[in-house]
């Protein structure tokens, strides 16, 4: 496989497969570990014991916690959006609006309702201390609303929602419903408001079916 | 002032009035730095710095760390309870709800949208580490829900709802959009969230209105 370069954090040097696979060892690891214990309590040790790495190793590819936490940022984005799919990216009618819910909840329920939302967590805790962290927390949030903002707007368009509907500011209130769902899922770890949460916003669009 | 007894984590000794004043003080320094920093990040040494107190008045009033973070969920679910008040005792007309909500986005406006829910937060960093402490944010949590539950069992009971209404569900999926909204408004440092949360499920509330 030839050198590739990717867009992402702490990699904008080219990486050979081997040095692909190792940098993307030491992001899984790190990962895990923040989801599991969150940013603060996870050292560059634990990253480092988890991902079978030396300390060189780990700073060749990352400099720095700050920026390994930036690669975990899209990393958990990107897991947290493909573990929605494919019914995220065509959230166009009623029914994929349920099978989304639907997987929503099994998720958290198969998890035992551990862990919470694995980028809102992470907003939570250095949302106030990493002014960059903030800007990735914040386009990673988008890039989860994009999809329910185009999905209700399509909606919209082929007549579901009546054309008067605000969609976007719907998309918005369905990603904090959910937001808040996840992490009162958490705390009382039953999925009961998380079902609230997210059946309450789906009778809301419902309210504006055409 | 004659000794007084409180049931609060770490309080079960009798104190004097002196110490009351020197263990709410601890607790005060404690909230605050939580509030900015996190459970984490926030040191007994910092606690005693901010509190001006020695490592063995603090140890005489808390014994450990998990103790003295055990009262900072008590005190911060007290504030934000009363940061809410009166508006929350009495949310048993649309009108109320409108200005409790009106009062939830002033309060973040004027903290320029930092430090998110001061339990939510919290519960977010802790609540799959310590089962203690989780058990206390559920109880906060309850004592948030509950007047909430019981302003929407209100308004139904005096025919400003249908008489089906599950409000108990309603009052669940608000509190879940307004901790979601919060996270949001914390991580995007503008309302917008907020507003788009509590004003939808506001809305749902008045498609039951009777």
């Amino acid at each position: 496989m030839s050198a590739t370069t990717t867009s992402t954090p702490g990699s904008t040097r080219r990486l050979t497969a081997k040095g692909e696979a190792t940098r993307a060892r030491i992001v899984d690891a790190a990962s895990s570990l923040v989801f599991a214990h969150g940013v603060t309590r996870t050292g560059v040790e634990d990253i480092q014991r988890e991902a079978g790495v030396s300390a060189s190793q780990l700073y060749h590819y990352f400099g720095d916690k700050q920026t390994l936490m930036r690669a975990v940022i899209a990393h958990q984005t990107e897991a947290v959006l493909a573990a929605q799919r494919p019914e995220l990216d065509s959230l166009d009618t009623f029914e994929a609006l349920l099978r989304w819910r639907d997987r929503l909840v099994t998720l958290q329920r198969s998890r035992h309702c551990v862990g919470g939302c694995p980028i809102g967590s992470i907003a939570a805790e250095v949302a106030d201390e990493d002014p960059q962290a903030r800007a990735d927390l914040v386009a990673g949030f988008e890039q989860w609303e994009a999809p329910l903002r185009s999905g209700l707007a399509t909606m919209r368009d082929r007549g579901l929602l009546r054309p008067d509907t605000d969609t976007d500011r719907l998309a918005l209130a369905l990603l904090a419903a959910l937001q808040g769902g996840l992490l009162l899922t958490q705390t009382r770890r039953t999925t009961v408001p998380l079902e609230a949460a997210l059946d309450s916003m789906i009778e809301l669009i419902r309210a504006y079916a055409a």
